[in-house]
């Protein structure tokens, strides 16, 4: 049987292959009923774990439209889960009835977890504040089909873009394809830390403050960041006093505030929430930006501006059909469509140590225990951070040891570059290392405590 | 783009073309299963906000046996609504997954919003106690294939008249079709003087105390009222002391209590409910009257009744099938079926005046106040009334006046006659009208209080 | 129109037919994706009044194999049934928007009187604790399928024997099939006494207590029976003091604690619970044996278990589909497998008396009173038993009558053996005989009380 190809994160492409998806998808969008023999005798099936008409029906209509069949299962959780069945059981069980799992989850990595025990593909359907993958291939097919291209552009992401997952995987996205990022946060929910770290480390992003005159009222109650691709010493030439000056936008994406995200004490007044209207999109250097949204939205678009041609969310929701095709058909093999594997993820490893273990309660790791496979990602190696392979965050450490020497080392130490993935051991503090009978190597006595 | 035809109100629908959708469905229904390339590649989306199993399957067996597919929510309210997401937006969005929405909603003239935003044709199936359009064609239906014509019938409504939104709208059907109802109701549900005005005053349809003593039994406990489309000189030959004498009966419809419909203080002893057997059926009267019901039935329809050929309420159901596909397919135009726009609703124009608001709290426009175009529809010009073009309420006024003059007349000035609709402006009294910077005209002087 | 073929019971097919069945399924299992033209433009209607998700998407993924459609009712709990309508209703509205039926219901004999009003084949998709044929069917099939036959073989079942249902539709379906059933229950959790009469009575299965030392860790904890269809004087060669000794195992039929429907005041410690393992399974008459579970399981079968190759669970439940497939194309005749009517259900004959009743609470008779057809079903004859033709529990009484003598009989009376079927009449005792106008016949003093 040849390795099957999974949809459990945006990084399971390549660029390469994301653009062959989007052409797929324009080829299926400019006829979508004339297409209904692809998958004839094919099933999908639709595992939603928490309801979610939206991507469920979208999902559906994408697979009709190719000619297969659907089976669905739209609330799990009140039907046979609550007779106690693991995931990773149900999972193999409603395998065997289909030929690809559409799989919508509330915890982090549940997707993850599902392809490890699934015979047929798995595609993420959303698992919990992780990752919804079709929605940025979605939200990607939109810019590209509305600017031809995606590198180079200039995207402005407005409202809340602290709890947003949708903003977070959309801007990771952007930067792959060396798009610039113009964040105008509603006050007190900027991207988070962590995020701007992975863009900084993984994508060479950097974020400078921007001089958003030229953006007029929308710009008028925020401080602007603006985070590009572009190498430092480029940057350089655009550091001046006032910053980056932001002069053409080529799409704004608005987010509603994900208030059932919220962390306990987050505040937010919504009558003085961003809302983009006439006024607010007035601006020369907003002229022809195309304004999109995830939907569903609240008031954050006033109903003014549907009728304006800028305005693209609901054109955006309906793309979600045609890329659903490009990507059933792909994963399907009935369209040659995927080269090779996914390149971008770091690659896993067996994990060897009781101290690894992901501290992140809405993780899959901590419901399904006896079916994870413990083990861990290398994110990056210099610093040397790893993350739990389902859920993506990042696991904390204060010592790395070598299990073919039995030593440990700092994790800043030089020496820990010589260390071997596979060989890698992580303990959270000297007592941990000794006990398991590991003994410092050198530099070991610089261990700060974590 | 030619004009999206939707099917919101039965009177969108003109006499030819209701007839051309029957002998369609005919056709399908002498061969349920030899339809299956006629939708192929078209998706029907249902979207249902209160569970209606029966209705749902129904519309899905018939996109189904067209050969199409179906994408289905079954219960909306407990999904993506909960993220507070107007209709409006919803049906933008699931009209860009589908090629045809069949909605269910709670609130009066919901269908009517979704219509007027949907890039696709919309089906009512149902809102509120409004209106259910494909339920009266599916009865009109039966009555023509069982009778093989509709003019003329005479049409017994028996039980709860006063709360059955279907035996309304049956009512209204049949009038415009110059058939005849005779109304047996449940003591103290009566058929509403709404309902009556309307047969009157739009189909011309003359109530007369009837002689029932032909019916038998199943007249014993009601007086009994015959409503005819004749014009008036030709009832007064029947207008004797005794009332029009009915003599034949073709269709006996009859009804359970629409208890949830109910008007706060409404009390009915149902061990006292009118109930069909063979002894209520036995008059010769009644010989070949086929007795229908829309289902479902608690007891007014006595299981000793289901095997006498006259039944035909499971045969009425199936129709549904038939029916459905007749209207899928006629309003994805594989079939030509419709001819043109609906002539029997009366024009709709837009409102220029903050006293024109629905008062009906059940309808759509006190929900999506943002979204529903301000209008009216004239329902007559005289006497001059006005309904809320989405759920048919009439609206009150006291004055009305015209915009190009600034003037306003009591509604039933003579004068009224001569504005145009276009240039209509309602209000609610003269000093609602002076304070729009209106003045009295000639006439002005007679307005009684509202 | 013939005579519908529904699947009731699994006493609804005989043994030919079972076997054809499997070639059915076998052909189907080989390419499952080629089949979808065999049932195109026919649909199938899921009705479940309780949730059952892995059931129905079996059903429906096998329905849209064949290239049929799907209407679904996945909780009628909620939805119409809500307006007080009656199954019998229901099913026959149903039945008119399809061609087959799938009825899940939580009153036992549901399904039965289903297929007494609908149109269109019905498959009982589980009814109560009584019975699930296709569950059953698929459990069979599998067996054959790894063993190429059933007759002969040796199963042994595990864990809770007392409330499984599954267990006990397979037990009495490889009795039919002359296979022998070992059995290793968890403590108190044996086999039900009626289970056990009824393998004697109707399929001459005989138990004995087992020497099951060389099945090692697996009996450890239990006493074990064999029971097996030879006839009795064979059994009598392994009577010898320490039972007859199983020396080779086919297949392990595990099942989970069946807690909710534990009669009141059942106590299981749950740590103690059986569970299979590598240890468990290790005893070399075990070598070969598949392991099965009808699912969903619990820890009932350890993970470490889930690679073992004599594992075949979730084969087995992906069976379930070409098994459907084969099931629902023989109902809908695109296939000929079915050859005539069922030989190995008692006949059923309209009852003539009001003594009776079925006295199972949970049985349809007693939620559906007027729609069921008073009857009884002859078990045999000899001891004379009946039972209730939907639920299938049996009937209680103390005299039988015979209606065109007027005479009652004891039950155990000889004479009782002339009495045709047709014109028996039962009593619970004398007085109630006497009321109904009959006297004591030759016999009729032996009458103990009941």
């Amino acid at each position: 049987m040849p390795t099957l190809r999974h949809l459990i994160s945006i990084d399971d492409l390549s660029l390469v292959e994301m653009e062959s998806i989007f052409e797929k998808a324009r080829e299926f969008e400019e006829d979508l009923g004339g297409w209904a023999d692809i998958c004839r005798g094919r099933i999908a099936a639709t595992l939603f774990y928490e309801p979610s008409t939206r991507t469920r029906l979208s999902f559906e209509s994408a697979m009709l439209r190719l000619g297969g069949g659907v089976i669905s299962a739209a609330d799990m959780r009140t039907s046979s889960a609550s007779k106690g069945e693991s995931l990773a059981d149900t999972v193999r069980v409603v395998a065997g009835y289909s030929d690809v799992l559409i799989l919508r989850h509330q915890s982090e990595g549940a997707a993850r977890l599902a392809a490890e025990y699934s015979s047929v593909p798995v595609i993420n359907a959303g698992d919990g504040s992780h990752e919804h993958p079709t929605q940025t291939l979605c939200d990607l097919y939109s810019l590209w089909c509305e600017r031809g291209h995606i590198e180079g552009l200039d995207v402005v992401f407005a409202g809340d873009l602290r709890y947003s997952r949708t903003v977070h995987s959309f801007a990771y996205a952007l930067a792959r394809f060396r798009a610039n990022i113009v964040c105008i946060p509603q006050a007190g929910f900027d991207l988070p830390a962590y995020v701007v770290r992975r863009l900084r480390e993984e994508f060479g992003v950097e974020p400078v403050k921007a001089d958003a005159s030229r953006l007029g009222h929308l710009a008028a109650a925020s401080d602007v960041v603006y985070l590009t691709p572009q190498k430092p010493h480029q940057l350089s030439l655009f550091t001046d006093p006032k910053g980056m000056s932001v002069g053409h936008v080529d799409a704004v994406y608005m987010t509603r505030p994900q208030t059932e995200r919220f962390e306990e004490g987050t505040v937010l007044d919504e009558t003085n929430y961003l809302r983009l209207n006439q006024t607010q999109l007035a601006a020369d250097s907003l002229r022809d930006a195309v304004v999109m949204h995830p939907l569903p939205r609240r008031d954050e678009i006033s109903s003014d501006m549907d009728a304006d041609p800028r305005s693209i969310y609901f054109k955006q929701a309906a793309r979600g059909v045609p890329i659903r095709m490009a990507i059933l058909s792909s994963l399907l093999e009935t369209e040659v469509v995927l080269q090779g594997p996914a390149v971008v993820a770091g690659p896993t490893w067996p994990s060897q140590s009781a101290g690894m273990a992901c501290i992140n309660p809405g993780c899959i790791c901590n419901t399904e225990e006896r079916h994870v496979r413990r083990s861990f990602r290398l994110a990056t190696r210099l610093p040397l951070r790893v993350s739990c392979p389902y859920c993506s965050q990042e696991i904390t450490f204060g010592l790395v040891g070598c299990s073919s020497r039995h030593q440990f080392l700092a994790r800043d130490a030089r020496e820990v570059r010589k260390i071997r993935p596979e060989d890698m051991v992580f303990f959270r503090d000297e007592a941990q290392g000794v006990e398991a009978g590991y003994s410092p190597g050198a530099g070991a006595s610089q261990v700060p405590p974590v």
